[in-house]
């Protein structure tokens, strides 16, 4: 499925190294007394390598921590690029959303190849809001002599997934619209249906069911993207979307580039903000249920936990610093009576930011 | 299935009513300057009612934090007694562990009755254990004419559950020993079998695979203890154990029993030891384990979660006021060099404590 002369896999590998480095350095920039992300490399013995970069503040009782308050409180910006031998079952599965994996492999074990990066960024400030993204590429291939799991076979199946959404505790619309604006402008090249498509699949996933509230005010999300039918463009044979391999991999790179240029700003005019001890506990509670979502909910989490051999420390580094829960809390049940309760409506009923 | 002239769940009622009265004053008891917990009685449109007792410390910008430190940072202790009708599925699946539920009924629904008393104590002292408590009566009834889900009809299934289990962050083994001798001399004159059988499941049950250590250090677990043959004892056809309704129901009277001095000779001991910033980052740390056991594998907060109507605040008050996550802590992976590292040695591996 290479549409250069280059194999998608190098392209992707490529790409998501320098989209890594980018995001790492623009942080960095933006508080630059503070510690630097920890480069963490690491190799799976399975196959595959990745690099996760880490900021977390020292704990005050280390002796370690800054003398002033840094901007960031807990990131994780981290890439993987493994290959492996997907089990029949996980095959099978994989076969319901991708019709090239032909039926006569069922009960057959595959190579796969899967290279992605994942970020997710809690600012120490109650106004600036908590951003992830995720971006990744997939393949199957045919069984290769002697290779096992090195995936040189011809490709049978590949696929784009990922998004990016934001999950303030604070409403600022304009930063709200100006995420969204962002990321709309980076989908609209590529067919007018990609960002009302995604906006509304973000919405879907990144719901918290038992609370009854979404986990954020949303952003893209988008799994299965192929030269294939796509369940979620079904209803409209029209749809102006990307699908060929080049296509598909530059609407990804247009959005995982649109990253920084859709947060950084939101970031910068928060990160000072005057805040207080009340606003500080709102957003250990939101942190909560952020924690709520991605260990009950979150498919790659889950999937990250009951995978044997997985890396744990890389699937959890989403989880925030600190959290902190309250039974039926006082705060962000009075709707428009308070800000907390502005930005819970918001979360019961997501919007069109643009 | 009453053994005395009053049927059992009129009994339980009683039971769990005393034992949550009986276990909150003996907290107030312990720290009278504290707020009193808070009383909270609720009724579920669907039938049935429960009273949640919890304890919450108010966040200092609240201005009501009181001027000393409280003994509890967090503490729920909650009954419920709720009725009503158990979809086919669930029918079908308890019928895997209760053969008197006849197969001629699946694809039916059925009236159940459920009552309980759960709690969790998470006191603010490093060096003072957090502990878990749950004892629940459950019955399966044939549907009575006029009355669905009164639960009138005759009794087609019943069983008890529960067990208790104490999580420290720093290992006292005079403490685990207290705690386990105190549930065993509880279990004995009910069977010498039920002790290490339980024991065993709760190491099992209270298992993080992905962390590869148990959630703390035991104490005792089970579910559909009844009159007919149990999973557990199936291996020892002499093992010692209640059977008849009358004789299960003193052992759990028992063992609820001594939940209180189980555990309150343990905070009394720790609740004033001195601590440091660095015991209190590690707690934090604990409690973030607690929590992804609770939101990952806890059956009981799945269920509850899933459960369309079921009371969201009442599941989720196991969870701690406040829980910390760290990329690649450095606390407790270096075996008998720290007091961390010991625990978490004791949770990779657990003891026979009596």
């Amino acid at each position: 499925m290479a549409s250069s002369s280059r194999p998608m896999r190098e392209q992707v590998e490529e790409y998501i190294c320098s989209l890594q480095e980018n995001i790492v350095s623009a942080f960095e920039k933006v508080d630059p007394d503070a510690p630097a992300f920890k480069r963490d490399s690491w190799t799976r013995p399975q196959g595959g390598r990745g690099l996760s970069c880490l900021f977390a503040v020292p704990h005050p009782s280390t002796g370690l921590a800054p003398q002033h308050e840094c901007v960031l409180e807990k990131a994780g910006v981290n890439i993987s690029i493994v290959h492996g031998t997907l089990p029949p079952a996980a095959v099978k599965q994989m076969r319901a959303d991708h019709s090239s994996i032909p039926s006569e492999l069922d009960g057959k074990s595959l190579p796969f190849f899967a290279a992605g990066i994942s970020l997710v960024i809690h600012p120490r400030n109650p106004h600036a809001p908590t951003v992830h993204a995720n971006y990744r590429y997939f393949e199957i291939t045919e069984p290769s002599e002697g290779q096992e799991g090195q995936g040189q076979g011809k490709v049978i199946a590949w696929w784009f997934g990922g998004g990016s959404d934001l999950t303030p505790s604070y409403l600022y619309e304009e930063d709200a619209v100006h995420f969204h604006k962002t990321l709309k402008d980076a989908c609209d090249p590529h067919g007018a249906a990609i960002y009302p498509t995604f906006k509304k699949w973000c919405d879907e996933y990144f719901y918290i069911p038992h609370r009854q509230e979404s986990r954020g005010i949303g952003g893209l999300f988008f799994d299965d993207l192929s030269e294939e039918p796509h369940k979620r463009f079904l209803g409209d044979t029209n749809a102006q979307r990307p699908h060929t391999p080049a296509d598909i991999f530059a609407f990804v790179r247009s959005v995982g580039d649109a990253f920084v240029p859709s947060y950084l700003p939101l970031l910068e005019r928060r990160m000072h903000a005057p805040s207080t001890e009340r606003e500080r506990r709102w957003q250990l509670l939101r942190r909560g249920r952020y924690v709520e979502f991605n260990l009950v909910y979150d498919r790659g989490t889950k999937f990250g936990l009951m995978t044997p051999g997985a890396r744990v420390e890389s699937v959890l580094m989403s989880l925030p610093e600190t959290a902190r829960w309250e039974y039926m809390s006082d705060m962000g049940g009075d709707g428009e009576g308070s800000p907390e309760g502005r930005v819970t409506l918001v979360l019961k009923n997501p919007r069109e930011w643009v």
